[in-house]
């Protein structure tokens, strides 16, 4: 198996030459990995193809279920690994992805996540952990500082104290809002007289000690996809999900927060916790925190921020008021692999109580005993890899200021990019940047010109076109591989609230330049008259409402 | 923040360096990269500290919950982390690291991880992953053939197929678990007439429609910790989940479960999984599994099968038979990151019928559409990592004969090892192993023959002493860092079913010799007598014992 051998043969010694023989400096997969370390870039570059192959065809490589009976040389397998997988991967930290929130990462995170993967912790128990529990512990105070700036006696007593948390550290977001809802349902069902709590009963039992006709988490129209899965799950029922109405800023609105509020109560629904966004998923906006936070306390009701996307703005001293309120909630979601800049895999939840977390607290004989320091008795998860030393190495390394530096030149350049499709004749911003997010869409002049004229009728005829048109345009980037935008379905006031399909653009990533967002707009303009029967239509359309309307 | 600058100024172009430029090849960081690459084990050795720090002292160097202020350089943080996170971690890849299910790991998966993060896919959409879908595809496909051995047919239909998955990747077993109770539990409450499903209406409504009492999962008494949280979060309550006696060797007892079904029908519950267990946690013993698959089908009942531990037993036609009726089984959990010796992160669940997700299926506008192959669609998590990769190379580097060697070598071991306890005068071994895993205990050599006539009351007055004298050896064996076995509480027949703590030992390590074996015992011998007053009462009250029953 090590790459010099001849043949490949299954015996006991080559199979503990993997684990105790390192890559020789010739072989192909330490010349990957130099090259890697070397100019990522240039690797990522080299090696990622840019033209888009057919999922179809993909898929023929990774067609076989059987896994195989003959080992393959470790070269063999690095080069087989580079023509099939990284070929066909993609180039997500490239400056001109702008789609998604992706970004190039700080070079540093390379040589320290092979660390943390060599030293392979499991930060379930200190049993396999030891500093490295202290330290996410240490990050997580961090975390639960910079949004709810406690004193120095506060961490002092209750970072490392044992049978506290003040948050816990998970894979993503997602599992973040799971915990959070969590908590918060075990809070507001817990146990009184002789009901045990919904930990112990379930929630039937729970319903029926409190005689509730139902339970609802309120957020609004603009909450993420995840939010529906957590309600699931957790036994609440996506439909208990109530939304809540958003401004013309896609803004939670406070006034239909209190009718829906008083509403479920006359059906003798128990709204248990409402969800602010911080940068919502697909106009990046924020819900206005204080305000909803003085309802949930009026309401004794969970206040949960998602602000797995947004929460880095926290680092910038110049635009952190645009969370004001966010140390009013209960509980915090931020996702330190968005605009932390650390890689996927690193969500973090933090709770304002330390004690909010007892319940959900579990315990095992074998770890996670009782007065334990065991990170594993808050976690949703169970066993969870050191991922906490890539968040500790670049807030010391990058700074706070460092940090801020990165998140002001993202926010203006969103608003550069604002003004620079305000100053198209033939693009229409759809949603005005707040963080680093923005959705516009690629409108033939005239027909801009059109659209204010136009019936409600005639308009939804014509957004339909529209929308086609850039479904086109943003797919046929993608497979052009020269830049990428992602899209999204909204709707927007001034569009008559019809179904409105957008660009969305997220510029988190430094290296993405003004010359490349000139060029993805130039780049938009030039695919869309590679639809010529769809701009006919679009065209003919735009010409009858002048006529009817002028 | 580049080593070579002499102070460190935040300002946006030295920013920019660390996103573009690398890490020089005499920067520490790379020096540090290069002694991990080319010896990971001496590595270790020279800079993981053998003797345990108090982990208050550790504490004081992760104390801090404040962002700094002022960056610093790569260099110099590296040498920090060295000094106290390195330094006061744990090496869970030692030979003589025998207390939990961590072992060495294959040299080529540091590389590989290295490559993994630097493309830092996204997995829940093709958008921001692409060909790592594909392959994620294929390595569910794989576990799923490994299992259930279906024909080709099946997975040229079903593994790429849009809108299905056979399983999902996630973050580790628990995750796994709670995925495939989901899914049994929103199977059991689907909708109906008017009734829309539990994932819609929530399970107040579900257990009103369907006019039940409870719901309950029924699982041995040896199951893991994780499905307690599992019954919690997903609002059954963990009084529903119902233990089911074992035997003697640990293993479900059949005629108990269907006592159980009869006792909860009775009592108008639904019980809507059974949890088998191959590989618990503290034994390693294996549920029978035909048997319970064989009342599953019978109570119409959902079948679960938590082989995280063990499921990697079926890479060896030696030894798969130990697991058979696992292919009866709804759902299975594997943890990669346990005996498939892949790195931290990387747990699935695969299930039987393709169909099987369609409960928990869900869609978003900006990405997850309907008719797409989003890998997101049927996860709990949202944004993941490309850890299958590693899933992927490890199968064709090492292969199935290769695994099979593996598994078998760790099996011997602990055949060897029990063996070894049992050959010795003063050691009991408390649970066989079945797999690679054992409990035992240290017992003076006169205190083993006085149990054999002690009285129930003796018993347990000495038991309590033993435990006592097991928890302190396996402290002071950690806190002195040659080699680390773990303890858990277990109740045998043998001991009267009296609370019984005893060593636990998991042999999966390759690395791990019979020599270190005999020096773990050796090692424990003269611990006990480093607890003269412990040993002092035990030999008291073994001499009344002998004096009473003789």
């Amino acid at each position: 198996m090590g790459s010099e051998q001849k043949t490949v043969d299954v015996n006991f010694d080559s199979l503990l030459r993997i684990f105790t023989v390192p890559e020789g400096p010739d072989s192909t997969l330490t010349k990957i990995e130099d090259g890697l370390s070397k100019n990522l870039n240039q690797f990522l570059r080299e090696h990622i193809v840019a033209e888009e192959k057919p999922l179809r065809d993909i898929e023929k490589d990774f067609s076989n279920p059987i896994i195989p009976e003959q080992p393959e040389f470790v070269s063999d397998h690095t080069q087989h690994l580079l023509d099939t997988l990284v070929a066909q991967s993609v180039h997500t930290s490239a400056p001109s992805f702008i789609g998604h929130m992706t970004s190039a990462l700080p070079y540093f995170l390379m040589p320290l996540s092979k660390i943390m993967i060599a030293l392979n912790q499991n930060l379930v128990k200190i049993e396999t952990s030891k500093a490295f529990t202290p330290l996410e512990r240490q990050v997580l105070g961090m975390l639960h500082r910079l949004i709810y700036s406690q004193d120095d006696a506060f961490y002092s007593h209750w970072m490392h104290s044992a049978g506290h948390s003040l948050g816990a550290f998970c894979s993503g977001g997602t599992i973040a809002n799971i915990t959070a809802l969590w908590v918060a349902r075990n809070n507001a069902l817990k146990a009184e007289g002789n009901f045990k709590g919904v930990e112990k009963e379930g929630l039937f039992k729970a319903m029926k000690h409190y005689g509730y006709e139902g339970l609802a988490i309120l957020v609004s129209e603009r909450g993420h996809y995840s939010l529906k899965k957590a309600a699931d799950t957790l036994g609440i029922g996506q439909e208990s999900l109530v939304s809540v109405k958003t401004d013309d800023n896609n803004r939670l609105c406070p006034t239909d927060l209190k009718a829906k509020f008083a509403h479920l109560k006359q059906q003798n629904i128990k709204a248990f916790a409402v969800i602010g966004v911080a940068g919502t998923t697909e106009t990046g906006s924020i819900d206005p925190l204080t305000d909803i936070a003085e309802i949930c306390q009026q309401e004794a009701c969970h206040f949960h921020v998602d602000a797995a996307w947004g929460g880095a703005t926290l680092m910038s001293n110049n635009h952190r008021h645009m969370l004001a309120g966010i140390e009013l909630a209960d509980s915090v979601t931020i996702d330190a692999h968005k605009q932390l800049y650390i890689p996927m895999g690193a969500g973090m939840v933090l709770f304002k109580n330390p004690d909010a977390m007892s319940s959900i607290e579990h315990h095992a004989q074998y770890i996670l005993r009782k007065g334990s320091k065991d990170l594993g008795t808050h976690t949703l998860e169970g066993s969870r890899s050191g991922m906490a030393m890539l968040v500790y190495a670049s807030m010391h390394i990058i700074s706070r200021p460092g940090y801020e530096l990165l998140i002001d030149q993202s926010i203006e350049k969103a608003q550069y990019f604002a003004n620079l499709i305000d100053q198209q004749d033939d693009f229409q911003l759809i949603s005005k940047p707040e963080l680093c997010l923005l959705t516009y869409r690629y409108t033939p002049k005239e027909t801009i010109a059109a659209l204010k004229v136009a019936t409600k009728a005639q308009a939804s005829q014509i957004n339909d076109l529209l929308n086609g048109l850039t479904k086109f345009i943003q797919k046929r980037q993608r497979e052009t591989g020269k830049s990428f935008v992602s899209r999204t379905r909204l709707n927007p006031g001034e569009m008559h609230h019809q179904n409105t399909i957008v660009f969305r653009v997220v510029l988190a990533n430094p290296l993405t330049t003004y010359d490349i967002l000139e060029s993805v707009l130039a780049e938009q303009r030039e695919i869309a008259k590679q639809a010529p029967k769809l701009m006919n239509q679009i065209n003919l359309l735009t010409e009858e409402i002048c006529q009817t309307n002028n």
